[in-house]
């Protein structure tokens, strides 16, 4: 099997992660066969399956691409029933204790799998991989940056896109088209199969207010029914904002990144709170120490909204997100999340977004977010575009 | 509720073919919560459920957006163990026998849904709705005909969109931007958890034969690992062929269409092949009448490739897809499949997407897709960019 993103040495250390897991809580195996689980155990995406045992390396089950050479640790099959008979042909016992992804594979998935292995005890190992997941290792760090360093790159472009007279959805495919000639790999992988986007969001003016089905930060009614998030496609009006939150997925690890612009001048008490928003991340990176409690950095940010009386217009208006960052990794939304009643410490080398934004009606969403790694003095910011509310009007050709 | 894509008549009209099915099949009731059959019964999407009996109107639970006002038949809930708790102050039975989306939600969500309503027999109803979705109401077949429209126009737009010395890339991010342009919505919905592409595919030279895990009908090892489909990002080569599958998502409906061009001139035996792929099309379309068996379109077209010595490089080299055509709709990989051993009958509105291609190694793929609607007297192609395969440089500035 040849390994890509990651070398063996790499993935294997991504195993013993698992592995040791899986001793602590007296699990036999465990079957992979999500994609982004697949990416992490594997360093690649297959239609397979990944077999981790207590010790040793993985076993690699590969429906397609079709017709690898079998080895000692990879196997071509047609289905996954045949993975039992290659482990009775290999005198492995089947597992008595079973890890599969119940949180992600589909009922009829895990039924299936439930009857290859007829195990004493199936477990839903979800929450324990997105965990593991959560610390990054040296090498995926590497990679972050470098989708960091890419997105910064377009971001910092994007004043340069803006048009007088362009419509919000002119400036949103010149943006993607930006980022995708700067090399953004287009999908955007999201935790949990009712969360869509497709690139992100560009929020302007009252839209940032309303209300959306999904999780995110902040909502948009979209351009269509079939898709509510984002810019509905209307033309800029003048004194109100624009945030542009598009994903920054550019090495298969997504680092997150919003930054927010006028169309004119806006009323003092938005610069005001854009610089409030920029104050929280400070103030939340530096209490962002491994041992660091998620919900108190939440609490924190709570504060100093209070303290400014931003409190009604923070993360939302009519529907207010209650969370003011997240994991990033794989998928743009990894654990941990920074809530209210999250007691999970802070973890060196976790890789956490801080988006504290407002909302005003009338004008629209203020706030930046950056991308950090959580090191030991704090957290250390990745992601570098100007922060500054830059009024597109005064750029435009 | 305010209903959104289709009136509440249209709405209605998908409930009771829905119904129909569940008194066929004795269900007491339904419950629904993931994005595309949310789309289907409701016209749009919420975080929440669609909660079907037997006879009358749907029930609504609304989770996000927060605070929609209560009425006769749509609450606002919190978790969806309220649902119990409604149905009970409604003197509303609790259901002895359930469907549960089981091919699309997680383990862990059927688990949670089975404790709330507890019914003595639960049942995957993926299969049952996927049917029902396959056959189209007249307001649906509106849907799609436009984006049918949309993506033949962007389509048409394509050769001028090439310029001499363009990357692979730079191609596909300009006819994604294009799509942009015209309409649309970017999301690509796709059955399956492990099924993933982004806009859609850009194949020239050999990269056309490079086998991917995904079920699409071709692969190509993608710019990175994290996801191997479509283009790599090389420069294009003479005398080979591009191929362009980008989604036609205009509407919500994704109509399906591919055409290919080639980079200077091309060995007659390529100019041939691309005018079997019409030829079966053709065929195929002439014997879609409702009543035709699925496997038997499918058999036919390997005739027709084997007629000609092109059984070989069929959907394929190294790795062969095992189709020639499949539903499409609310995802690009609607029912039914036209594949070996599938004894389904057509049936009067499906919508069906043919695309017998060939890949030749250094060349590329050639061959044409298109989108066809089922109607009495066969099938009707709703997609019209010009069909030629159009020599880029011809064009290019």
């Amino acid at each position: 099997m040849h390994f890509t993103l990651g070398t063996k040495k790499e993935i294997q250390l991504r195993w013993k992660k698992i592995q040791a897991q899986m001793r602590k809580e007296q699990i036999d195996a465990c079957l992979i066969s999500t994609n982004v689980n697949l990416l992490y155990t594997l360093g690649k995406i297959i239609s397979g399956y990944v077999y981790l045992q207590q010790e040793g390396d993985a076993l690699i089950f590969v429906k397609r691409p079709e017709g690898i050479e079998d080895n000692e640790t990879s196997f071509s099959i047609r289905k996954p029933e045949q993975i039992a008979n290659i482990l009775h042909e290999k005198n492995i016992k089947l597992p008595q204790t079973l890890w599969l992804e119940g949180g992600e594979i589909t009922h009829a998935e895990w039924i299936r799998y439930e009857k290859i292995f007829q195990p004493e005890n199936t477990i839903d190992c979800t929450h324990l991989l997105r965990k593991v997941r959560s610390v990054k290792t040296d090498y995926e760090l590497t990679q972050l940056i470098e989708s960091a360093r890419l997105q910064s790159l377009s971001f910092t472009q994007i004043p340069s896109l803006y048009r007088a007279g362009m419509t919000e959805h002119e400036f949103a495919a010149a943006i993607e088209y930006n980022a995708r000639m700067n090399g953004n790999l287009g999908i955007f992988r999201i935790f949990g199969q009712s969360m869509e986007a497709f690139m992100g969001s560009i929020l302007s003016g009252d839209n940032a207010g309303t209300p959306s089905p999904y999780d995110f930060a902040l909502g948009g009614a979209g351009m269509h029914v079939s898709l509510p998030l984002g810019h509905t496609g209307e033309e800029f009006q003048q004194e109100t904002t624009v945030m542009v939150d598009i994903q920054g997925n550019y090495t298969g690890y997504i680092s997150d990144l919003t930054r927010t612009y006028s169309i004119g001048k806006l009323p003092q008490k938005i610069y005001d709170a854009h610089r409030v928003s920029i104050e929280i991340q400070q103030v939340l990176a530096d209490m962002g120490k491994p041992g660091a409690v998620c919900e108190e950095l939440y609490h924190e940010s709570l504060k100093i909204a209070g303290k400014y009386g931003l409190g009604d217009c923070f993360m939302g208006t009519r529907q207010q997100a209650k969370f003011v960052g997240h994991g990033v990794g794989l998928v743009i939304n990894e654990l941990p999340v920074l809530c209210d009643r999250n007691k999970e410490l802070l973890e060196e080398n976790m890789t956490i977004a801080l988006e504290p934004k407002f909302v005003f009606p009338g004008i629209g969403a203020v706030g930046t977010e950056n991308t950090f790694i959580v090191r030991k003095n704090g957290m250390e910011k990745i992601t570098t575009a100007p922060e500054e509310l830059l009024n597109l009007e005064d750029r435009a050709l």
